[in-house]
């Protein structure tokens, strides 16, 4: 199973237009430095899954009939707004899985064309999806959003993004079902008293990491205020930052 | 005053994603046939207007400050979805100008970020941006939709799409208001009697080019199914299709 980082970026992403801080600035310059919307690819069996649709080239990035499945976390726009374009296709149908579709903009249901919204998870109900075990967990953000845990070969690793903290009926999940591998949402610096919307500062980030305690936590959802704080300190031990195209295997 | 076609593509665009037709093939084959959402630029007074936002690289193209004003032809989503990213800029402020904003997706209202939505543009009553007098007029579509036309120099471009027929009320403006180049919408291959969605086929615009009298009129908003029929077809006298980057000078 390989697990891919495709975006690591918060809703403004890195660069944030018109921003001249220094890791703004950087990845200007270095467009390997850019985090592009928080999303991920599951390459498993030979087939692939797309986690969050927020990056608005995924028919360049997908030939046609390479993507047969999305799995969504929430439905606010940098997570889905990729879907508006690729709905268009001709041909081909894509199952779109995620929370409740009450949730979602009606016109995209409406006007679904090759998206398949028929099947949605439910909190702690796992599914298997090209030979993965999925748990959905459920997150703790402005929206209803799930988080999903992917296990293979005897191992776990987390997908939690968008969150701040967690329920905590997943913490008890968690407790019972240990990761080997986080991947969470780290939107602010620790010193980020006024962060706006419901996402962990690197504070709440480490007090997940004990609690959770897996060998391997890997930041995401990352704001460009966390750059600039990483640039000038160090993160703790077994904490580590994404980046757009960071491969995990388990 | 340099009128800029910067897409000329259908909701769907083209190629098409997953689609085998020869105009899909070709625009894969070569991207300079591709038609990105409808959309265009406007400069005068070195000042630049983007018209519609379908576009999702509008970062790209324009470096921050030098985009400050945003027209809009309607609310659908290949005519807005650059917006969602555009809001999050940094220390930057541009003016979205179109339709009663009532029209608008809540949450693109409710967290505006960089853009201003406070001025909304009335029928028929002009206003005059970067030295350019612009006339908005309805337009004939599923939801509330302005067309622009833009008078220079004693010459009127008319930039409608997206339309099916042209209302009453616009058709009169323009017996009294004669028009030099009209760009339109022509979605539709005239042979396609099951076209869905509110805009015009060939058939429809040789009606309004026959009644308007424009010395040129240009297609845009073009379907891959309009750009096969041209593959084998001529366009009659005057009619021409537009392309993505074709540059008008009035």
């Amino acid at each position: 199973m390989k697990f891919t980082l495709v975006g690591t970026g918060s809703v403004k992403g890195c660069p944030v237009y018109g921003c001249d801080c220094p890791a703004c600035i950087r990845a200007v310059m270095d467009p390997f430095l850019a985090r592009r919307p928080a999303s991920a690819t599951l390459e498993s069996d030979g087939e692939v899954i797309l986690i969050d649709a927020g990056l608005t080239d995924i028919e360049e990035r997908f030939p046609p009939g390479s993507l047969k499945h999305i799995m969504l976390t929430h439905y606010h726009m940098d997570h889905i707004v990729g879907l508006f374009s690729l709905r268009w296709g001709s041909g081909l149908r894509i199952s779109v899985t995620g929370p409740d579709t009450s949730d979602a903009p009606a016109e995209l249901l409406k006007h679904s064309g090759i998206l398949d919204f028929s099947r949605t998870v439910s909190p702690f109900a796992p599914f298997t999806v090209n030979g993965v075990r999925v748990t959905p967990v459920p997150l703790s953000h402005s929206r209803p959003t799930m988080g999903y845990a992917f296990h293979r070969n005897g191992r776990t690793l987390a997908y939690l993004t968008d969150t701040l903290g967690l329920p905590v009926e997943t913490l008890h999940f968690f407790a019972g079902n240990p990761v080997n591998v986080m991947i969470i949402d780290c939107s602010y610096a620790p010193d980020m008293t006024d962060a706006p919307g419901a996402h962990n500062s690197l504070n709440d980030v480490l007090e997940l990491h004990q609690r959770i305690q897996p060998s391997r936590t890997i930041l995401t959802h990352i704001g460009h205020e966390l750059d600039n704080w990483m640039n000038t300190n160090p993160l703790p031990k077994d904490i580590e930052a994404g980046h757009d195209g960071l491969v995990i295997t388990l």
